[in-house]
């Protein structure tokens, strides 16, 4: 098998690479290890930036989104007992950010894709790349049963943090940089209209949690839990108790319970693999780099990274120059370098650290303190939140 | 011995006080350990933001401030070989700073109470403050061989970290934050006009280097250097040789040597002291709290306690109500704590942590990326170095 770009994996990344390449008359082949259904109800993230949902419109993957994605022009911070709302288009002229969960995104690209794009292979599993310095990177697979070799100008690895393809990357040339945190997220999807129209961030004395949703009759929370916590020890009671205490307010709001359809627990970690590229073989999205799911980010800066490639590749074909090719890494480490430092800034603004000295917790609301008194502070994160811009 | 108030230490807020109190007809009495060629000598803070410009000026203070101090509209922020300049005015609404040593601030202040104000006992040490929670409370104290009883309505301890007036808040009732920082700041000053018209605050991967200056042919210069080092321990021409290699450029800029005439190492404290009154007793500047230098704060915040305090009693006197008085220290502590944060920001954006991983010193770049490149970023910054509003 042959083609000119060889993606691995049909998560948001690969699938909106081949959708952008094949308006640019660039062929592709997407491997994607798991089954249609799978890659179409795996829960993810659910806020595009503005930069996203642009993206998508010009890439012809907008239509639905459109219609049934919820435009957000702000969020809430709730902290000690007070509200305070952060209007994005009156402070970044005008952006604002959508939600509509990545398994639409998703459904979306997919059905582009069997409709009128290249080969789109599930059950396709990568076992390595090959030969990525050279002319001509290979992608060995198995599929049906059987191996089989991809042969390609270029491999765009999107196969997220567990993918093959970071491998290509010889060990002594790489770099990588990490964060854990002690804690994760108990996250729960719930049938009940979502109790505010905008995304709730709190931060209380018992930890952080957040109200987002998932369409106008489905809520999605988020509970601060220790690290390595089981979801299935939380009663729904437990949960519903726990996020009142945490969303408290003095101005009488409540929030609605309803029927908990799915809980499970997400760890927070920050990664960051340097370089993303090493000769044709490309990284982007989670293969790359992993933010803690505070600032909204992974998705975005998967769509940055495919969006930074697709760009360099017409070039290259259009002038003969593979100046952008080779500028890829560094272009992209920019950017996410500065998703990293929100994400890691939003995540300890609205944590309790079980380890926090009194000074840390007293600077962490003199933080939020800050936000909600300076144009300036609260405009450098509603800046960060609808995006940082694509290069 | 018998006053309205009573003012334990003649340092910046003590003095500042006095003369404030003076202007509004409250009689005061300040008492101070040291004498006055002592006071008048200590190296301390430089850098006056706009409000303390402000209140020296309104004071009746200002006069040779304005002559010889040098007015600054920006600083320049170098790091991974690029500089920057933060234009203060430009993003401020017209804030800027004034380079004026604390030292000549006193001397300014002291020739104004010796002339017009009330007693200023130069080598009165304050042994305790008794009956905190009375309406008389008492300062007890030695001068010439003697001990004395000052009687007060109110006592305000400018007696700073070492001082005895913190003691008069019962311990039950007291709650302190403290964070220490694993390295400290050799200062020199040498006899050499300053290299540059602004402040220079330089990230390198070697330490944090500042460049500022006393005066026209006096420069001021700090090396961050590990806790506890001992500035004998390097010769003038090491120092020299590290500021030449922390302050780099491409641009061909150098650094002016000059004979260095005094060399020391402060440590590094974030420091504060709640609650800042106890009955008619009131802390003010370094006796309720301590911010490390990097952000210049240390004299403003101790001006702003001052011209609160100042503010309540001459409130109480007009209209017989204690209300401000009461709320002394939450006043004071709201602009404190965002001291403390901008104090504790500046600091670990710019100075190396030994102990910092890769992942942490990436961010730390992408945070000084992200103030070059965002003006809201910028103005956050400006806002907190000309000063945080006196309430």
């Amino acid at each position: 098998m042959r083609t000119t770009v060889g993606i691995i994996g049909a998560g948001p990344a690969g699938l909106l690479l081949a959708r952008l390449l094949h308006n640019a008359g660039i062929e592709s082949v997407v491997l994607e290890s798991r089954d249609r259904a799978y890659v179409e109800q795996r829960q993810r993230a659910g806020i595009l930036e503005q930069g996203t949902v642009d993206v998508l419109r010009a890439a012809g993957a907008g239509e639905r989104m459109d219609r049934e994605g919820l435009p957000h022009d702000g969020i809430e911070l709730r902290f000690a007992g007070r509200r305070h709302r952060v209007d994005f288009p009156a402070l970044t002229g005008g952006r604002s950010v959508m939600v509509y969960a990545q398994t639409e995104v998703c459904k979306d690209l997919i059905a582009l894709q069997l409709k009128e794009g290249g080969p789109l292979l599930f059950g396709a599993e990568a076992l390595a790349v090959e030969d990525a310095g050279s002319e001509r990177p290979r992608v060995r697979f198995t599929y049906d049963g059987r191996e089989d070799v991809l042969e390609c100008d270029y491999v765009v690895g999107c196969d997220g943090f567990w993918g093959v393809a970071r491998g290509a990357v010889p060990a002594g040339l790489s770099r990588v940089f990490e964060r854990t945190y002690p804690f994760g997220w108990l996250g729960i999807l719930a049938d009940v209209p979502p109790s505010h129209d905008e995304l709730v961030y709190a931060r209380h004395d018992r930890g952080f949690a957040l109200l987002s949703m998932r369409s106008p009759s489905v809520s999605r929370l988020y509970l601060q839990v220790p690290q390595g916590a089981d979801a299935q020890a939380w009663s729904d009671e437990e949960i519903w108790d726990e996020l009142d205490r945490r969303f408290e307010t003095t101005d009488g709001w409540r929030l609605q319970r309803g029927p908990i359809t799915s809980k499970s627990v997400t760890p927070m970690r920050s990664y960051v693999h340097e370089p993303m590229r090493h000769g044709r073989v490309f990284l982007a999205g989670d293969a790359a780099h992993i933010v803690p799911p505070t600032g909204a980010k992974g998705l975005n800066l998967a769509v940055g990274n495919v969006v930074t490639f697709a760009r360099a590749l017409a070039y290259e074909k259009e002038t003969g120059s593979g100046e952008l090719l080779d500028a890829y890494s560094e272009t992209c480490l920019r950017r996410v370098w500065q998703a990293e430092r929100f994400s890691y800034d939003m995540t300890t603004l609205l944590h309790r650290d079980p380890d926090a000295t009194g000074f840390e917790d007293r600077v962490q609301l003199a933080r939020l303190e800050r936000i909600a008194s300076s144009r300036a502070a609260e405009t450098d994160l509603a800046e960060g939140y609808t995006g940082f811009p694509l290069e």
